[in-house]
């Protein structure tokens, strides 16, 4: 039987990371092996790209240049926020089969997913043959299906590298650091704050993730308990956190959430504002008598930040481009790409159904969080420590006290 | 004439830095080699260490331990805040007196260099031979006497890094986006952003700086014309900016300054909390019809961020450490370490006097900040670039439109 022949489309949705261009370049070379694509188009800023016949011709892109852009962060092609119904799917595929497009890779979340599953339901029904493949990608590592989601990895090396040098600012001058994480329902991405942690007392000291009910009272009585203990508090905070209910704590602290900015979704804006720091802040304030209180919402720096990429990520994230294309020619099949841990540490790539993935939402697992819901477990730190990669030793100053001679 | 001999004290006071345990290494390890520093002590948390005669031993610190903790950021003695008086600096010299201290090492910006000079005045005046060196640091550049600051370069390369990866990510989803970075009166930190920009219209489109007066309708139509012309805005703010009367724009901006928070020093707090760029992203989505408004402040991230060290940066902190021993035995003198620029790039180390540094602020010269008082000129780019150091370059994708065959 012939293979399938014709153009591929590429594009991007949601959320940049530091590596998705490692992702968008990997395929791009791999789909130019390829007799079989004839062309690879890139859409720009995700599916409205499709659906505005904004594309540009990969193909015709230099190979030193596309090298360049894989050390880029960020997406190369420009992303999207739309989140397509089936009428938006049904005029992509109308522009994607006037291009006699073959090959669509939709780099992305579970949105994405979705969106490819969509895509392939609306080519089944007018039996047009064409393979969709979702290449994953995201910060907060919230896919099922796959052992781990490129994108995390860098951006919780972020996060360690961020926390190790807070906790040494904060042991400094002592007083209570919050810092606010980003991860609306899943804590991957704060929870990688324990790697800061190299001494028994070094911070953070105190861990919040949306997979537990936040308490305020508890939060306060255990930020007084660990600075009773060390002198100092670091905390890390995911910003979905929620009370009983799952309403955001954003919501339920502020007095009035007339100023909270809704997407389009209904959903609360969480990141690039410092509310939440804030009134975190203050609730430790009102509550205790530690003087020094300081927050900080990290915000997109986390997210795409320059040189800071893991490389376990750099390398899954061209190799999972790099697979979605061998998939879809080798093996003529639909499906998510999906990251297998087969060793201590390594991995191979699989494919697996766009409904396994479409649409749902990884947290963190029970055996990874500590009792109290306010740390995360040594589990945690074995499945997290190969994807984010040796951190660089920090070290204390090892020198014995000087005996008092004036005040001894 | 016998070379003065006696113990050393060391410690560090303000804000830590990504490199300050250099200057401390540097410096213990130098002392090391003179038998005129009989010993070497570390007083802890800054000043306060002295006040309360609570000393380490760094002589008994092993090369190995000492090497690791240069490479930490943070400040491995600890910090304090304490703006010592005379009385206080008396106190310290009574204990410096009791333990044999000749020679007084003092990493810090211009409060410290300032405890310097008063500790080296009381000295004199009770005819106790003591040499007192100030060894600069900080941040925020805003030294007087010395071309630039060690611990300047990495925090700017963290705040080039920062913007690098937020334009890529705010180009693919286009908005506004309002960084707040670290800087009361200096906007040398804040210049550092335009570091980011290698394209033209890569961001930031606007910096805002201290030395110029904010005014809010000038900000909102400028952002409005960025967007006009570019499609997206990438913005760094100083956290410092003021009015026409120099009251900080944050308590401009807020309803009441009853819950802003203020130091012992009547200084309103501007780091550890998001309220400044929450406030400037409220006055553009009020004032523009722009949807997507974001706003990050870097806080405590840009202060001693792991890994992110300019090379430059990492050797002079560590020179500054090792001049300052040398100038203290070989030349017998007190002072402030400075670097004078001698090439391009190359520099050499002189002292200068305390009262030269004690208690005065550098700001960006003019010649630094373009006309328009929205950006930075390619003089700041000059003076300021061998500090940070070549970044990697980024790359946007080269490849040509292809033509709409549906919509064309």
């Amino acid at each position: 039987m012939a293979k399938l022949t014709g153009k591929a489309v590429i594009a991007q949705g949601g959320g940049p990371t530091a590596v998705i261009n490692q992702s968008l370049v990997g395929a791009i070379l791999e789909a130019r092996k390829f007799p079989e694509i004839t062309k690879i188009y890139g859409a720009r800023h995700g599916v409205r790209g499709i659906l505005e016949e904004d594309f540009i011709d990969l193909t015709q892109a230099t190979t030193h240049n596309l090298e360049r852009v894989a050390f880029t962060p960020g997406s190369g092609l420009g992303s999207t926020r739309d989140k397509p119904d089936e009428d938006y799917c049904r005029n992509m595929f109308r522009i994607m089969l006037a291009h006699e497009v073959r090959y669509f890779f939709y780099i992305g979340g579970n949105d994405s997913a979705d969106t490819c599953r969509i895509v392939d339901e609306q080519a089944k029904a007018a039996s047009y043959e064409l393979r969709c493949i979702h290449i994953p990608k995201t910060i907060d590592n919230d896919l099922v299906g796959t052992d781990h989601c490129p994108g995390y990895g860098s951006a919780a090396k972020f996060v360690a590298h961020a926390y190790t040098g807070v906790n040494l600012d904060v042991r400094a001058i002592p007083g209570v650091y919050i810092g606010v994480v980003m991860g609306r329902h899943a804590g991957f991405l704060t929870a990688a704050s324990v790697f800061a942690k190299r001494f028994p007392d070094d911070g953070p000291h105190l861990i919040y993730l949306p997979e537990r009910v936040f308490n305020p009272e508890q939060f306060v009585k255990d930020i007084q308990d660990a600075y009773d203990q060390y002198g100092y508090v670091v905390i890390a905070v995911s910003e979905g956190i929620g009370n009983e209910e799952g309403k955001p704590i954003i919501a339920t602290l502020k007095s009035g959430d007339g100023d909270i900015e809704k997407d389009s979704h209904g959903n609360i804006q969480l990141s690039g504002t410092g509310v939440l720091g804030d009134l975190l802040a203050d609730l430790v304030r009102k509550n205790t008598t530690i003087k020094r209180v300081r927050a900080d919402t990290f915000g997109y720096l986390q997210r795409s930040f320059f040189d800071c990429v893991s490389e376990t990520d750099f390398h899954e994230a061209r190799e999972v481009g790099e697979k979605a294309v061998q998939f879809s020619v080798w093996h003529d099949v639909d499906g998510s790409v999906a990251i297998v841990r087969v060793g201590d540490y390594a991995v191979q790539y699989d494919l697996i159904p766009l409904t396994d993935v479409a649409a749902k939402t990884k947290t963190m697992p029970d055996e990874f969080i500590n009792e109290q819901g306010n740390g995360v477990t040594e589990a945690f730190k074995s499945y997290a420590g190969p994807l984010i990669g040796n951190l660089n030793p920090i070290d204390h100053i090892a020198a014995p006290k000087v005996h008092k001679i004036v005040q001894g």
